[in-house]
């Protein structure tokens, strides 16, 4: 969908909700619009904001450090700087354009910076209304566009691990191990990792979200790699567990345990059928073994400009799926003390199924 | 200074603008003021809250994931945990403690968030009242433990550049040297880079935030690396830029004349000066030899926990420097086309002049 078409959407709900304009702050809705891909350094330092009028054309209003690569990736859409600051330049152009009630992404605004706003273009008799989840709601479903620029990043993404893998060997450090994924993503053209990557080993394993430290790997213990990167700007996000070497019983009954409960909820994943009851299967196929309390997070998560979005599939989430959702299907057992096993794919729902975005086989049937 | 010392003045502080209570989100604040290092993954996910009542024992409010990391960090601080989120436990919490009126840090909360709080506190008759900078005014003075851990960030950094330095060859690609940085930064145990590592070759280097590209680098040509790392919650940041073999008489006239721009402010810098004055001195330098344009950005900034804080070394900042602030001094030329120099240390202010941090002298006085 093009990034006009899209645009049109909100403006349609703007006048519908009799807004004038709709100010989008947050990064990837701002990149989900206009195609200016810049990040924020944090929401203190913005790169920028769109604007987006009720009944005229779109702007993007940054400063100047970022002026060429804007005008660079907005296309046909106006590039406005504002050396004196956001607000001033909003102070005169707002009135310019007509608007009287101006909304904004009140989810990623900080409370004193609304404020300060709101004082500003009170003297204009402009009036802020809070809208939330607006854009997140429209980048929900992909358009096969997106689809294709996320089973590019989940191929990118399999191939660095699958390099990496290949060279594992007892003695590296989980550190080197984090630090040859992040450079071979770089190397192989991601734009970055699209969270740090995960590398643990041993009991280490057990904790969900581990740091990669100073430990050496060990040839009969667990290793756990929980790694994604963004590929023009669409995030992959994948876990693999195995044993570099030779795995115990033990390992091997949890680690097929929790494949069974990946294979029972990706079969079961189509349009119309809520993401609550997918979060059931698996947790099931697991509590019936014994180990319900060792799967302590949700079965997954929804991907795409953000490596964490909607929809979650969780025990509260109780919407339906819908074709075009996409999300990580990704149980695991974490026993302290032993280890953990987590195995994660991505998969595109349709309206009869589930596709699997990930062709990577490494540890997964064993 | 002890962590119950700071709680102890923003105690004090609280009595006095009768407020009874005052919720702490913002990462570094909450790190200085009770040793929890967590960071957040962004704003929207907090991975806790300071809370100080005026009258009783601040406390630390996280959740699950967080609970043994804090509980080893905060001391003998109480660790309460959110299962149901912070808003319901803050609905239990601050009745029982007898608080009326809670401040929060309204500069890092989300304008939404203050909503939701705003709304669900006024039912127990709790009223919010938004403050800012109150904790970052305490940062501004470092004690001379914050001091030394500085110090050690800049010597750890200047270990990390000089190892890297001595390994630089044409050929290789601005992404591969800052790999190297940022991992052997983390090999000598670094908690991670401070900011994402500039490396910048030839005409790419009169981009001041230039993202480092696979670009080989050439032995006559300019490089520019400005890196920094995070050691025991400090930072450090500092640039060198150099021609890998032989420069041109050009070259060598810039950056003299930015290292004269350096160290002319740098001895002016004392306690009792202007951030200005000192901005200006540099700025002087460099406008008298005609290149007063290229120098488009403000002459340093604050450093401590975060890389960039107050004060900042600009013409706009008519402030005082005092004895324990700590800045960068990092004049520039940037000539499109060509190229640019920035040199960059840190600096203590005392008062009767200042401490340069950095003692590694590649480059500077050439």
């Amino acid at each position: 969908m093009k990034s006009t078409t899209r645009i049109a959407k909100i403006q349609a709900l703007l006048r519908r909700k009799k807004l004038d304009a709709f100010l989008i702050s947050q990064p990837h809705n701002r990149r989900y619009l206009s195609g200016y891909s810049a990040a924020d350094h944090d929401i203190e330092e913005s790169s920028g904001v769109l604007l987006i009028p009720a009944r005229s054309k779109a702007m993007l209003l940054t400063d100047f450090r970022f002026q060429i690569q804007a005008q660079q990736e907005v296309g046909k859409m106006d590039v406005l700087l504002y050396p004196k600051g956001l607000l001033s330049l909003l102070g005169t152009l707002l009135p310019d354009l007509g608007v009287r009630r101006l909304a904004f992404e009140s989810h990623y605004t900080l409370h004193s910076v609304a404020q300060k706003m709101e004082e500003t273009l009170k003297k204009q008799k402009i009036s802020l209304h809070p809208l939330t989840d607006i854009v997140e709601e429209m980048r929900l479903l992909k358009d096969e566009e997106e689809i294709d620029k996320l089973r590019k990043s989940v191929q990118l993404n399999e191939a660095v691990f699958e390099e990496v893998y290949t060279n594992i060997s007892p003695g590296q450090t989980e550190i080197e191990i984090a630090l040859a994924i992040e450079s071979t993503m770089r190397r192989k053209g991601a734009e970055s990792p699209s969270f740090e990557t995960i590398v643990a080993t041993g009991k280490r394993s057990a904790l969900p979200h581990a740091v990669p430290g100073n430990i050496a790997i060990k040839k009969n213990k667990a290793l756990m790699i929980d790694m994604g990167l963004i590929l023009d700007g669409y995030c992959s996000d994948m876990t693999r567990t195995f044993v570099p070497k030779k795995a115990t019983k033990k390992y091997l009954k949890i680690h097929r345990l929790v494949r069974k409960a990946q294979l029972a909820a990706t079969e079961a994943i189509r349009a119309g059928v809520s993401a609550a009851s997918i979060d059931k299967i698996a947790r099931t196929v697991i509590s019936d073994a014994g180990y319900g309390k060792q799967f302590g997070h949700a079965l997954g998560h929804g991907v795409g400009l953000a490596v964490h979005e909607n929809p979650r599939l969780s025990s509260k989430n109780r919407k339906h799926l819908r074709a075009g959702m996409i999300v990580t299907v990704e149980p695991g057992i974490y026993l302290p003390g032993w280890g953990g096993v987590r195995l994660e794919n991505m998969v595109v729902v349709r309206e009869d199924g589930c596709e699997v975005l990930n062709t990577n086989t490494t540890w997964l049937d064993i």
